[in-house]
């Protein structure tokens, strides 16, 4: 168990290595769900996560007490680099064993951290098992959560966010293996028993929502999510005896909601948060959570690493689901000609063409009747109905896919 | 002409207004560039631009003059934003036309500033003609940067630099018709001689660099850019009086540049820049500067508003380049069975098929022969190299297109 004093400690010792990142307040999310919102930018803190702040209290605390081969960790992602980088604060080498399909770009930030990367295992548990032999070879294992001084790292968070806007009414943390959400938890009750404290998980990795309903760690079954950052199968056992206590709600969010989140943060807010950073706006896009008029709500967006390749694909995921991206299949008189009727058609309405695919051989077309598949970019749902009815009027048989 | 006192009075007035937004120092860019590089965050800004700050400053400063039916102008993108907001803070009605094509979600942001958006011309040449035509019917006509009282408000953004980091060397500013740069250099060059003023342009259109080198305005070919913000075809009279005496240097950066450099803001900063805020780091990346070591040099962000759609190209462009996504056509033998093995060889090695065509018809290839186009999605240049070489071991012939 961890005390405010614990976090009040960490807090004087990484002060120096770590940025006190930004609240900002959000007159765009205030309008769209009531409250009054801020967001927490932890996607803005060294390495890209509040990982760096439980790494650097641990490392430091214990600065004396690790054998000359430095630390070991195992991690996919920010605990991998927050690792990393405080190990290089403290002038110790760090090896950081990482599974061997982990992204380039997570292990080339680790490398820039000044870390070994080992690629060991196929998932992060194997990697786990590398690092705990590694451990017994002169290195001091790091827990990505189960630490007190890790936690007590992390609830460093919840004092800045006091500091700044000390009439907070609720805090929606996202929630993995439990450690940032645990020592949050003890200084906002600590300093603030009416606050409310909401936890947010992926629906498809429920397990410290498990965990509450059954009173006890359990082991959930593997899923993969957007949010990759908070899915543990198992929450830990020193973040849940906290937890239990003193979180008031645990609500999770959908896939969907999740890759909403991640384009309204960047079209709303010009900024990068990776899945798990966007679960708690993802919580009120959802309507998980409702804010009442004026109640002040802090939204912790607790990293910003994500692949460009998966913000690629949820761009593109979003601007469908929007209609900017209008997808259709049109059956065409199979003669010459009229492929280009069609796309002048398209032209005069000004959508862009993204993709055209001429398919003479559908089974369940007439001989003389062929398919085009379109793939349009347009300004909105208005203008994708627009060119729907343009195309119906003109004679043509859609099917949308 | 505009003067030092200006832009103070300028401050004074919108200060409580407009954000003073972040000023943040990027260890990443100071080691990859040599100097002391940091960021001006002016896509932070309310509406999501420095545009917000000379309205402002026009509006407020000329409240008594304006006539009830309010103002108006005539943008595609962040004018409009910015004069909106600032009519609504006066409490004058806002008349915004903007081109027919314009993007639905600037239209979107203009409105729920509270602009009244007519969409009217096909280019803003032909909206800047009705806006002129409305100005006569009881409306303040609002220049987007040909004005003392606009150049006055962009140069407060010069003043927040100088208070954050006095001892700054370099400010580098993207320039499309020079009301930014203008304002930014009275104020810059008054308290601080000694300071280099370096000015970017995309290099399709170099309206103030042509300028220079005539010592006079021209009017430069229209041009598209990823920059579209700053893609002005003659810089204005009154901008240009201001930089021709005080703008150290003018460069330009090429589309690939800009490009890359929204990229690596997004993958290392967490933020979201349109083309036109990115083009200081585009000349860093470009080599079209080299900083000194120590050199304290500032990048003007200056804009985060970029559609969802050009970012989704952009980050798919970038991944192509980088290696990241990995196009090949392969040469099959045409029996069945020949696909799968083809795809358990791609499977082994972790890359992930983004899109595949199964080619018959390839008029070069012999009969027996067929052509499969692949999309790979890699993890790196060391990836893709790793899968090409495994291809060629179990005897594919590849072509690169």
């Amino acid at each position: 168990m961890i005390e405010l004093s614990d976090i009040q400690t960490a807090a004087n010792r990484i002060q120096k290595h770590i940025l006190a990142t930004p609240l900002v307040f959000s007159q765009a999310f205030s309008q769209m769900f009531g409250g009054d919102v801020y967001l927490k930018m932890e996607n803005l803190q060294k390495t890209g996560s509040f990982k760096a702040r439980g790494a650097m209290n641990l490392i430091l605390a214990l600065r004396d007490q690790i054998p000359e081969n430095g630390v070991v960790a195992a991690s996919a992602g920010n605990h991998a680099q927050g690792v990393a980088l405080a190990a290089r604060q403290a002038g110790l080498p760090a090896t950081i064993v990482m599974p061997v399909g982990s992204s380039i770009s997570k292990q080339e930030a680790t490398r820039n951290y000044g870390g070994q990367v080992l690629l060991e295992g196929q998932t992060v548990s194997e990697s786990l098992l590398v690092a705990r032999k590694l451990a017994n070879d002169g290195r001091m294992f790091i827990h990505p959560f189960d630490d007190p001084l890790i936690m007590a790292g992390q609830g460093t968070v919840a004092l800045e966010i006091l500091q700044t806007l000390p009439d907070v009414n609720r805090v929606m943390i996202p929630v993995g293996g439990g450690g940032l959400i645990a020592g949050m938890a003890v200084a906002l009750k600590a300093l603030k028993p009416a606050i409310t404290i909401t936890g947010v998980q992926a629906a498809v990795c429920p397990s410290a929502v498990e965990a509450m309903r059954k009173g006890r760690v359990v082991e959930v079954p593997a899923a993969t999510s957007i949010a990759d950052g908070i899915v543990v199968r198992q929450t830990g056992a020193g973040p849940f005896a906290i937890i239990h206590g003193r979180v008031d709600e645990l609500v999770v969010v959908e896939e969907d909601q999740i890759a909403a989140a991640i384009l309204l943060l960047m079209e709303r807010k010009k900024n990068v948060a990776e899945g798990a950073g966007a679960v708690a706006l993802a919580a009120l896009l959802g309507n998980a959570i409702s804010l009442k008029p004026g109640e002040k709500t802090v939204l912790l967006i607790s990293g910003g690493n994500l692949d460009s390749p998966l913000l690629g694909r949820i761009i593109r995921k979003g601007l469908i689901q929007s209609g900017r991206i209008m997808r259709v299949n049109v059956m065409l008189p199979d003669v010459p000609g009229a492929l280009a009727r069609l796309l002048n058609q398209v032209a005069d309405h000004k959508a862009n063409v993204l993709h055209i695919h001429h398919n003479r051989s559908r089974r369940d077309f007439p001989v003389n009747m062929t398919a085009v598949e379109l793939e349009l970019e347009t300004r909105g749902e208005g203008h994708a109905a627009e060119i729907e009815s343009a195309l119906r009027d003109a004679g043509y048989t859609l099917m949308f896919c």
